[in-house]
C-alpha cells in the first residue's frame, strides 16, 4: 500500500540532531494515545518483521521504558529509556538508548510535538539530539529511517482500521 | 579562598553543547558521592547565597529529582529532571529542566563522567546538549558559569573539611 504521507528525516551534516516528520489522517488526540499505550506501541512501532515485546512502559513524567524487538532469526534488540514529560496531548519528551551499542551510555533526548493539522490530520514532530556528531551519524546509518517509516505505516493501518 | 582548579565552560558558536570540566583533590568515589548524596548536594549544588531544598531526588536509573534554590528575597527558582544512568563512581546521565523559563519543554541531557587521576584526585567532565543552539545560548548566558563555579568551590570546601 502506497502512503501519501512519507516520513521525512533530516540530518544536516555536522550537527547533532535528526528531526524526524510524518502526517496523519487522524486528529492528535488518537495518534498522541498510539504513541504512549503499550497495547498500541506492541502493533506499530518499529520495523514491519520484527516481534516487539514490553519490558515495562509507565507513560508518565518521572517513568520509564524498555522494550525488546526480536527478528525471525532471534535476534533480539533492546530500548531504554526515561520519560521527562508526557503532556497529552501534544508533547513528549524522553530519553533513548540502543542497547545494543558496543558501549553503554551513548544516549538521545527526544521531543515529539503534535500538532493539530485542519481536516482532522495530524503532524508528528520528532527531534532526537545526540552526544555528538559522532552519535548522530551512527543513529542515522543503522537504518533507522527504514525503521521509523514502516512503523508509521504500520500505525498508518491501525488508524484505518480503527483500532487507535 | 583563591581555587587552583578553575571550571572551565565550553561553548562551541552554532553548537548544541556545553561541556564543562573541573578537577578535585580527592577520590572519584567521594567526589562522585557528593554528585549523588542529597545531604551533600544541598550543601554545595548551586552559587552561594542560594538556599537549596530538595522536592525529591532519586539517584538511580528510572528515578527523578526536584529541587529549588531560594535567594536572599525570597525568588525561587526549581529544576526538574528524570535520571538515565548512575554507574558508580564513573557516569551519570539525566535530563535538566530550569522550571522559570517562559515556556516549558525546554531540556538538556546531561552527562557526568568522572576521572580518576594520578595522586588520589578526579576530573569531572560535564557535557549537556540541547534541543537547540538557541537554548544553548540562553543557558549559557543566564549566568550559568558563575552558579556552577561557585557550586564547585563550595564542594572544594566540603572535601577539604572532611565533610564528603
Amino acid at each position: 500500500m502506497p502512503t501519501k504521507n512519507p516520513t521525512k528525516v533530516t540530518a544536516e551534516p555536522g550537527t547533532q540532531q535528526v528531526v524526524i516528520t510524518r502526517e496523519f489522517e487522524a486528529p492528535r488526540e488518537k495518534v498522541f494515545r498510539a504513541f504512549i499505550t503499550p497495547e498500541l506501541l506492541l502493533q506499530w512501532l518499529g520495523p514491519r518483521g520484527m516481534k516487539m515485546t514490553i519490558d515495562h512502559f509507565e507513560p508518565k513524567a518521572g517513568g520509564s521504558y524498555r522494550y525488546v524487538h526480536t527478528d525471525g532469526k532471534g535476534n533480539s534488540f533492546g530500548f531504554y529509556g526515561v520519560i521527562h514529560e508526557v503532556t497529552a496531548p501534544e508533547r513528549l519528551i524522553q530519553t533513548f538508548e540502543f542497547e545494543g551499542l558496543p558501549e553503554k551510555g551513548h544516549v538521545s533526548l527526544d521531543t515529539a510535538l503534535f500538532e493539530s493539522l485542519p481536516n482532522g490530520r495530524t503532524r508528528v514532530t520528532m527531534k532526537s539530539i545526540f552526544q555528538s556528531v559522532a552519535d548522530r551519524d551512527g543513529m542515522v546509518s543503522s537504518g533507522m529511517e527504514k525503521g521509523v517509516s514502516e512503523g508509521h505505516d504500520r500505525l498508518d493501518e491501525l488508524l484505518e482500521k480503527g483500532i487507535v
